[in-house]
């Protein structure tokens, strides 16, 4: 699967999310980072932007949130390359939105200080990917990057990791199997530490199996409470 | 009070919509239009642009729905000169949308073609006042212009202007003087047909005071019915 993140931000060059989830990106193979910018005539090239989506299977909207929407840039972009009379191109490709928020998230719901959800004020890209016929993916919100700490930052690397390179509803299943393949391609590229790497995968395999069995248990525990159980 | 109508279009010139309504701005002496033009470099003078709001009351957002939202233009121009740390200048003043539609307005609702609500697509904007402090009037909206007929222009006009002139929640009485004040100039500045249009007025003054005789009536009856009636 092929992803394309589009990256939309007035002043990249200050954001530290920015520069942060650039480098969780360089990691992957299929993943391509794509940053906006005006020519020198101040537009898009249309034809040029509609050929870096086309054999794209996920398309990702990535900006922080300004003024509660999307910042004009991203929406200059696509008020210049999509057409509503030229829709069918696509048609069955997912959507996914990355919003970076610099005020907690708390704050977008019934009584809190914005009082609005992200969900709501973010709604025209639900509106657009219906009428382009895309899938829209959960929303993948990035919450005061620069407050969060280390162990934060290196658990939003992986989330965000998996949410551009995982089929959409990945189960628990997909998402060890996705840890072990970054833990061998690792083991691959490095020359240090093997041994110990070596160790780690060979546990966390263990483990995955140990878990699976686990899994498969309670779901066989689980039938029987719904079959012996309340309706 | 002062009003400014900020007027975001990307292709300004091509609006049959905007034509009209700037037309029918041009009667109006406590309304300035203003519309929005980067300048050489692709931004706008963010001194400059905030001092035509200062001295004004309401402030209008025109624009048509582009994508679901605002134009990039009034994005721009929104990011650019309005600071989340310098709010309070715009305390108290009244915020108006006007926004024009190329679809009929059924659609964005639950279950139309579109499926979200016009007022749901544009809550960035409540979100924006309420920061700010300023009063959101309710969303005015201009259907599917050109399909429109002469008649439903001639109302267009009036209500439009009603929104731009008149306090907030304005009743029928305040109506009716808005009326009459506008026959008033129209009879001061014309040549011709002097004699018709005194005639108009004539009627439409004392029909205005049956009209008031009636409703004040119609309060009584109510009142009555309140007293007597179901809690």
């Amino acid at each position: 699967m092929e992803t394309i993140v589009v990256v939309a931000h007035p002043r990249l060059e200050d954001s530290g999310t920015q520069r942060f989830l650039k480098e969780a990106v360089s990691d992957l193979n299929y993943v391509v980072w794509h940053e906006l910018r005006v020519n020198s005539a101040g537009h898009f090239d249309k034809i040029a932007e509609k050929n870096n989506l086309r054999d794209k299977d996920r398309i990702i909207f990535q900006f922080p949130l300004y003024w509660y929407s999307a910042p004009a840039l991203l929406k200059q972009w696509i008020d210049e390359i999509f057409d509503m009379t030229d829709a069918a191109w696509l048609q069955k490709k997912e959507l996914g939105i990355v919003v970076s928020l610099g005020q907690p998230l708390r704050e977008y719901r019934l009584g809190g200080r914005e009082g609005i959800a992200l969900s709501e004020l973010l709604s025209p890209f639900k509106a657009f990917a219906k009428y382009l016929g895309m899938t829209l993916m959960p929303l993948f919100i990035v919450e005061q990057f620069s407050y969060q700490n280390e162990k934060q930052h290196q658990k939003l690397m992986i989330n965000y990791q998996q949410f551009l390179e995982l089929p959409r509803a990945f189960d628990f299943d997909q998402k060890q199997r996705w840890f072990e393949n970054k833990l061998k391609q690792k083991l691959e590229t490095c020359s240090e530490n093997k041994g110990d790497l070596e160790k780690i995968l060979e546990e966390f395999t263990e483990r995955h199996d140990q878990l699976s069995d686990l899994k498969n248990e309670i779901n066989l525990i689980r039938r029987k409470d719904d079959y012996y159980g309340e309706p």
